[in-house]
């Protein structure tokens, strides 16, 4: 049994006041976002790592809830190959905690030089990506510590949805306090299915992690935790992609881990899912999806029941639980994965 | 040693010739490409499994050498929410080997409804996906009967190198001749490199193969391969993305396959990584990048030095090769992998 905690651990359970303070700074600048959305089209997001999964997240928002196409782009089309990429019409919206990945800055230089208007999200209020973007939505996650995101990576997903608000997204800006609200409530309620969940994990050979819809952000994000802090084989991806393939991995020593929302059209899928990974002898962890993922599952963790676009800022936390209390229980210090840095820097 | 062979080996022996006669039948209709692309400014790729990574090549394709904004959408957002997302200015590209999976052709057709103008890529001459389109590219692979996509899948990216030189691409047609050659190049060599790396393959944990730009596409691809036939735990992604936590995950039993462009601005940061990944203790299997990246891996298989746009269609057919031999050598039948169906539907 593990004992010690973790700096990890401690900015998991900050995320109800970083959200908050997030929702408060951003939301009066919907209007800017609203001016910017008037003047483009289509939404590109530039990111990469955690970063790059809240993107995921946010262009399923704004393409259900806002009516735009929106994407992941391809930072290296800028920095490696200097690419001249009409842009006009385009909202290129960078996401760093740092805001100083020289990557993702110069990226977002190379879209405003194709015409593209810019948003910066990040927890850098001084960086570069905030001074120079057209609109900066700065997150108020305070200073984070454990190399693996948990509370920057949140109010990334909060600033995105007050993006999308700003964009006119068909949604409601007064159900973003249940986000902390669930928050709270997944920290205090007790710890002994993810301690068994744990527990069988620290012997698997790898893991298939899988959501679809706006919990995908979730399941990627979720298996590059398990990566990084837990050096877990964990294969992050939609369950359509796995359904193409990748699902031959699966046996008993390989689980898949689920991550839906209790509501949702996505649900019934996450269900069906969790049968064929259990028909395939894969032992089957449902993260939220409520009661009929629950029974479709070996082991199930609750999330608050909050609307389909709240969820994927509950459900990411008892997967960020997992990791921690698992990365310790395998020997590791969750704080300090070996062969990172908080910064990343490509070339 | 492996002594039997499969209907997957013999496919992909056809693919010099299957890619032969998908040029000569696409490149006439470069004219009406040429008029689509007028119409539209944007192009937005639908597709799953092998022809989602296939649609991977033709993103960078566009972007770096035709000047479009050019990523992949997310079918969910049409099958599953029935968003109403604004598509006039752009082009839906719908890939899929069949042409009749549901969850494609309904995209492709949700795609129209929001003002897209559509083009389908597939070997299903008279599949839904073809007679619906604006314009069909129906590539000439003859019939596959391995369920791993090989030589469909290589005559996607013939189709989508077609694509971009109709969309206005800085590239020279003469060049694809080189594609075929270069396979009858790979296929003529002695394998040994790949019977050493097949045999430290079988004992790995798991492992992650990375590329970068246009060879993104292949390292997806070989990971997809490496999952579906061998059930390995391949881990896929761009190679920056890999410095954003993944790295973490590598150890002297989890292998690093790298897949590099022999030319191209690529390949320093290839030969980079190789670097890095082995001082994280990991084996280095290099496929591709000449010179310098074979002198970085511990294992090296060389491909044909062709111009960067063209290599994707050479530098797959030895991790196909791999695949095939390695999944024999685990005693798994590639044509058959556990779980996988020709046609994949997804609901």
């Amino acid at each position: 049994m593990t004992t010690t905690t973790s700096m990890m651990r401690a900015e998991i359970a900050e995320q109800p006041e970083a959200l908050r303070r997030t929702f408060a700074e951003l939301l009066p600048l919907r209007r800017e976002i609203e001016d910017l959305g008037r003047r483009t089209r289509q939404v590109l997001f530039i990111a990469r790592g955690s970063s790059d999964n809240a993107a995921v997240y946010g262009g399923y928002l704004l393409q259900v809830h806002a009516g735009r196409m929106a994407t992941l782009g391809s930072p290296s089309v800028a920095t490696v190959y200097g690419a001249k990429t009409d842009l006009s019409d385009v909202l290129a919206v960078a996401i760093s905690q740092s805001g100083k990945t020289e990557e993702i800055v110069e990226t977002m230089r190379w879209a405003a030089g194709c015409g593209a208007r810019t948003v910066a999200i990040t927890n850098g209020a001084d960086s570069p990506l905030a001074t120079e973007a057209d609109v900066a939505l700065v997150t108020q996650a305070g200073n984070e510590l454990a190399v693996p995101a948990t509370k920057t990576y949140n109010t990334q997903l909060a600033a995105l949805a007050v993006l999308a608000l700003g964009l006119g997204a068909d949604l409601d800006a007064g159900e973003l306090e249940l986000a902390p609200q669930g928050i709270e409530e997944t920290l205090a309620a007790p710890a002994d299915v993810l301690e068994e969940i744990a527990e069988r994990m620290a012997s698997v050979r790898g893991t298939v992690v899988s959501g679809r819809g706006l919990a995908t952000s979730t399941a990627l994000e979720a298996a590059l935790k398990l990566k990084e802090a837990c050096y877990l084989h964990a294969m992050g991806m939609s369950y359509a992609d796995l359904l193409h393939g990748p699902i031959a991995v699966l046996d008993s020593r390989t689980p898949t881990l689920l991550m839906a929302s209790p509501t949702g059209p996505t649900l019934r899928g996450a269900v069906s899912l969790a049968e064929q990974a259990r028909s395939a002898g894969s032992p089957v962890f449902g993260f939220g999806g409520g009661a009929a993922l629950a029974s479709a599952s070996d082991l199930s963790v609750p999330v608050p029941d909050v609307p389909e676009w709240i969820c994927p800022m509950n459900l990411i936390v008892p997967a960020q639980l997992l990791t921690e209390r698992l990365a310790r229980r395998l020997g590791h210090d969750p704080d300090v994965p070996r062969g990172l840095n908080k910064v990343t820097q490509t070339t």
